[in-house]
């Protein structure tokens, strides 16, 4: 049976008192093809069939499912961002394009996005070398199939000279109330970005840190190692451990002031009649950060995850079945999560 | 049997919407008597018992029952306060003084206050002329036992000028929310001053607005009659009542703003961990106009007063049977809030 939450969102691995998953990304080209920016929409669609036929001896073997996302609706599209099964730009382009992926969201393998094919492997928690090895073992088999463009020089060749070489992306995504509560938020983030790493909000590149998460994600693909990458990025996800870490411990000398935000946010949860995404993914943070530190009896994480997942618009639009003006979105959000919390 | 409420938040009478009481205020001073601020202890151990025991035969008629507040503890004495029966510089001076009152709360008559006798007679509602008759009959049989100084030309004496002549003050405590939230109340209380009327607090001078609550009085007691005080004030507030209700229908065309205000205001006060008096105060003024715009369900009128009653500091204190800080205070408010909430 399918499980209710996508990997990402299972929260049943490793330090998952802070880090909601890890993401590898592989960027992968094919030989013989223009890159997405300069196809004509012929092009484009011979390569995303090409790509798809190649390649359904692997989607079988790892029971993906293809979505000609030229072919779904905008709402199914954007649910498929929501889970984080593709990108944001791949959503919302207009060129032939599609995705493979499992149902329970442990991979997702793009097709034509700003790179012909990119690999993404989810697992909850944090497990670098897990997610890697399986993203590995993906891109095995799909070089045995098809020719990559590759350069004995600079590696794999890439849209965007920032991915190449490796073509590898690590994200991990953490959760760091105790850091944005303590303003230590942006010294953190900042000695972060002195190590080479990325930091962006939930939804990558230009989205905001809403709900106090926070993805951390290497910089350079280019010159150097895979290992190298899994270390770097796994030495600056285990210090800002170490820094929410202090700063929660800190909180715990201060129960009450914790208790009552939490507390107070659960009294709004369960109230309000209408409520943006963004303060719900505030309110939210609040709940996690007082059931972690035990000030807050309920509701269960997994109620909270639920939350978190099924109040985005594209989902909440998916639920009732047509689109809805922002307005609308923000009273069936308050609608939805008061009927999640009285359970 | 004993009602919950005093009289002045029993929430029954005429334009209990918007008026929560009225209240009429008598000064007076006794001839061969000095003023309080003048006086000696002794005079004013004198004054105070010549005055209780003279009135005995009142207070036996009208049920009234004597405090000595300088035998009275500081929490018992700050309750009568919360209580609005005696006045707060009554409750904190040192000199001899006392208070009589009845167990329902309609009158009570301070003793050796900034006067030497304050007699207040509160009504729930808009009870100008019914007050004011109570409170003149009382005047007229103490007038009948003790000799008032009177002077021909200006009236009835009293320690500070603004109340000579009359001696008459009427007050109405209105709750005022929708001029406070369309940002109208500025302008409608310095129209309000403009009509001679002073403006302040829950707790009388020098007092906050709380929770949207106001208290109109007329400024002048010398110079005019009973009667055109009386017109004056009914008017002052027939004009501020129209206002109110004028706003309050802007609002009734944005119902889901203010039931999700009220809502919210609920959620907290059911949830949260520590409460000060003055939000306690802003939000039980937020359930109470989501009550009287019907777009909130629960709880009733009657939980709201009793929140606001019983949450006040002194009253608080007098429940644990000790004295709280600030902060306890808080906790304790919290506490007592979901309770009454949880019925």
């Amino acid at each position: 049976m399918k499980p209710e939450f996508d990997e990402w969102l299972s929260g049943q691995g490793p330090q998952e008192e802070v880090v909601i998953c890890t993401r590898v990304r592989l960027a992968r080209n094919l030989e013989g093809f223009r890159f997405a920016a300069a196809q004509d929409s012929e092009e484009a669609e011979v390569l995303t069939q090409t790509a798809e036929k190649a390649l359904r001896p692997i989607a079988r073997k790892f029971g993906w499912e293809w979505v000609d996302l030229a072919a779904a609706n905008s709402i199914d599209r954007q649910v498929l961002v929501e889970r984080h099964l593709i990108s944001r730009e791949l959503g919302d382009t207009d060129r032939a394009r599609g995705v493979m992926f499992d149902d329970v969201g442990r991979a997702s393998l793009m097709v034509n996005e700003e790179d012909h094919l990119r690999l993404q492997v989810f697992r909850s928690g944090l497990r670098l070398r897990d997610a890697w090895e399986a993203a590995d073992g993906v891109d095995d088999e799909m070089a045995s199939i098809l020719p990559f463009a590759y350069s004995s020089a600079y590696g794999y060749l890439t849209s965007c000279p920032t991915n190449t070489g490796t073509g590898l992306r690590i994200s991990v995504l953490l959760h760091l109330p105790a850091l944005v509560a303590s303003k230590q938020i942006e010294t953190a983030t900042n000695a972060i970005q002195e190590m080479n790493m990325t930091v962006r909000g939930l939804y990558g590149e230009g989205s905001q840190a809403l709900g106090d998460l926070f993805q951390i994600s290497n910089q350079r693909t280019l010159g150097d190692s895979e290992q190298h990458i899994l270390e770097s990025v796994e030495s600056a996800v285990t210090s800002l451990l170490a820094f929410e870490h202090r700063h929660r411990d800190e909180l715990r000398q201060k129960p009450l002031v914790v208790q009552d935000r939490a507390y107070r946010a659960l009294g709004v949860l369960e109230r309000a009649r209408t409520l943006t995404s963004e303060e719900t993914m505030t309110l939210l943070s609040r709940l996690r950060l007082g059931r972690v530190l035990h000030v807050l009896d309920a509701p269960p994480i997994e109620a909270l995850n639920r939350i978190f997942l099924l109040t985005q618009p594209a989902h909440l639009q998916k639920r009732v079945g047509h689109p809805l003006d922002p307005h609308e979105r923000d009273q069936h959000r308050a609608e939805l999560v008061r009927k999640i919390l009285a359970g």
